[in-house]
């Protein structure tokens, strides 16, 4: 079994975490920022020295190749994303790059010959942090953008992503040339930190993902009648916040009792108008965000939730709306990865459970066309998006390690 | 009957109204803003031109004495506040001043022979939108507030009333000669437009209030655990606004059928932290306001949220705190002032309705010291604090009419 170096992975990620544009509060990189462009210089110079083919695509994805033995073969294909949140933490997606560029030298050091190519991929704008809704990178490189919906995705002060990237260097109209279909890539594997603390409350380093949840975010806004809180009977008032709140309770309800033991909904964000102590609330927004494994989950707690605003909505003599924000469908990742990654972990004899992800990721993008896995390594405390955010670097070399021969068995 | 003059009040107000930092978006004038300084250079212009002993207190409370035909007997008082909230509308205290203003002037004019003084005041800072908590100018004439408090009331640039004071030019360590005490004022008569829809709804024009509703406010803060809306299942969350939202059903019920008819209960503002859709709220921090006109009301609501906090803190593992913001008694107005406002409304002929007010008034800290007595004027659907406030002429003039045979029988 190959084994991965814990200094040089440790030293890469720190190099990585040095191009944050918010030191000693958390790591901020966000995509087509400068921090942006200093870690793809050290991904490039660093996969240049390791004589690997470097290329940056229409849409900012980073892709790294090393070449097999057998020409015309597709290659295996490996890493995660490098942007951040803000104020995120230095691991969520570095530490994935940094596992992939570990795999890849240890292969290239020791001359192990492999049929397939493998390539590395540091995917662009997977949180959303700066073009809401996430996962750009991926999606353009299987498709589901094309250059018109690059136009579309703005940023808070109306930029499109397009324009982004053209001002970044990049020339986004040549996206379809860079397209992957089915059968270009024979298989993908992401490391990523579980962010939560399954692994880390049970002490297993290792997370074998079975399927990543699919996520359906509402934004619903109640309409009632801003007046007086002194000079407003209470049998006369159209109170926006009440009625909010009995639809926040019912959510909460929902999800625990109504759908599955996978089923999860979030009220993480409200805005209450005119906010104001003395005023009766004349208007609310409020996002949903639910998530399951399982596809029937999500949609018995949607329509659920829509009855019930309904239903408060009449009661309270409201307007309501319900929007869709985002919506991702669960995906089950590829039997034969998984396999391969147990396989390697039981030769390893490092101890994993297979589970599920409860976070979005690239990697349930990149099932569209291409046999996935995902290997989890422990979130300290669960804690991620944070400055806290923390994973033992023991922790993640075992992971590499786990990759490094889990790319081995697939691409030879 | 003395009759007051259409034309005049309407000009006057009109001229008031202009000193207003916000032209086209309500009407707006803080305490010891240049609107402030130019409204009291109105006034002393007016009063002065009438006649009448003009001073402005140590703290900024405008009065204006019309002597009586007795030497050393108390004045008879009337007015409302010179100050608004922002983007308010231009009745909210204006009313009360420039009836009071019209008042002294038709007796004035009229030659009327009174054995007490009348005296006019435009209390400075009741809205509390510059210093919170309002009821300054009021608190302070009677005694509740001395030259200390004044140190510590402060604005959002943490600068006290007491520094803004003399900035403006006023002397507020001379505050203790300028207290009234019982027996230094006859009797305090404020007319005000009712902001609430009770007399627009009815086609009443005329409201004499018999008391005034206690106001409790409360701030409320939940402390759970931020965390990942996708990793932490449902039964491991300590979702702060989950619990928050049973709280503010639960003191909507509360306020419904736990008290009196006339209890009132309003969750007006909400800060939910982080408040991002993809992440569990870890605090939320909202208001509570409570009034009634019987204490018992408030204090049973009081008491009945603080049992449900508690018990909806240790449900869902939080920690909570409960901090007193605002506390005001109700008070009930003077009788013999009701009898005499009713009795006046009566003689004329218009149509009046004994009621109650749901919003706090300087009136309320004035009977502490003095017999008082209020007048309210419709306001037009019940709209105030908010640039569509309005009230008709028409009802402002017959409002004046009896606040000034009010205060000549009151005075006589």
């Amino acid at each position: 079994m190959l084994e991965t170096n814990l200094e040089r992975i440790k030293r890469n990620l720190e190099t990585l975490s040095t191009f944050n544009s918010t030191p000693n509060e958390g790591c901020t990189r966000l995509s087509f920022s400068r921090e942006h462009r200093q870690a793809l210089e050290f991904l490039t110079a660093t996969c240049t020295s390791l004589g690997l083919d470097v290329a940056i695509d229409p849409v900012g994805n980073f892709r790294a190749k090393l070449k097999g033995s057998v020409p015309g073969v597709p290659a295996v294909m490996c890493g995660s994303h490098i942007d951040t949140v803000l104020h995120g933490g230095k691991f969520d997606g570095a530490a994935g790059v940094i596992a992939a560029l570990e795999a890849l030298t240890v292969i290239k050091e020791q001359n192990v010959s492999l049929k397939h190519p493998l390539e590395l991929i540091a995917f662009v704008e997977e949180e959303g942090a700066s073009f809401g809704g996430g996962l750009v990178g991926s999606k353009a490189l299987v498709g589901q953008y094309t250059v018109n919906d690059l136009m579309k995705i703005v940023n808070d002060e109306g930029i499109s992503f397009y324009e982004e990237a053209k001002r970044f260097g990049l020339n986004p109209d040549e996206l379809e040339n860079y397209v992957i279909k089915r059968g270009d890539i024979k298989a993908f594997i992401e490391l990523h930190i579980e962010q939560g603390n399954v692994l880390y409350t049970k002490s297993i380093p290792i997370g074998v993902v079975e399927a990543i949840v699919g996520i359906r975010q509402l934004s619903v806004t109640l309409t009632g009648v801003a007046n007086h809180a002194g000079t407003t009977p209470m049998n006369l008032r159209r109170d926006a916040l009440a009625a909010a709140s009995k639809v926040i309770s019912f959510i909460e309800h929902c999800a625990k009792h109504e759908a599955f033991d996978t089923t999860v909904a979030t009220v993480g964000k409200i805005h209450c108008f005119p906010n104001v102590t003395n005023v009766i609330p004349g208007k609310v927004i409020f996002s949903v965000d639910i998530r399951d494994i399982r596809d029937e989950g999500i949609l018995k707690v949607e329509q659920l939730i829509s009855e019930e605003v309904r239903r408060i909505s009449s009661e309270y003599g409201l307007q309501y709306s319900i929007n869709l924000v985002g919506d991702s469908k669960p995906v089950k990742l590829s039997e034969e990865v998984i396999s391969v990654i147990q396989r390697t972990a039981e030769e390893a004899r490092v101890k994993y459970l297979k589970m599920h992800s409860g976070a979005g990721h690239d990697s349930a993008i990149l099932t569209e066309v291409t046999d996935v896995g995902m290997i989890f390594v422990p979130s300290i405390e669960g804690i991620s998006h944070a400055p806290d955010e923390d994973t033992s670097f023991e922790d993640l070399k075992r992971g590499c390690d786990i990759l490094v021969n889990s790319l081995v068995k697939l691409a030879q």
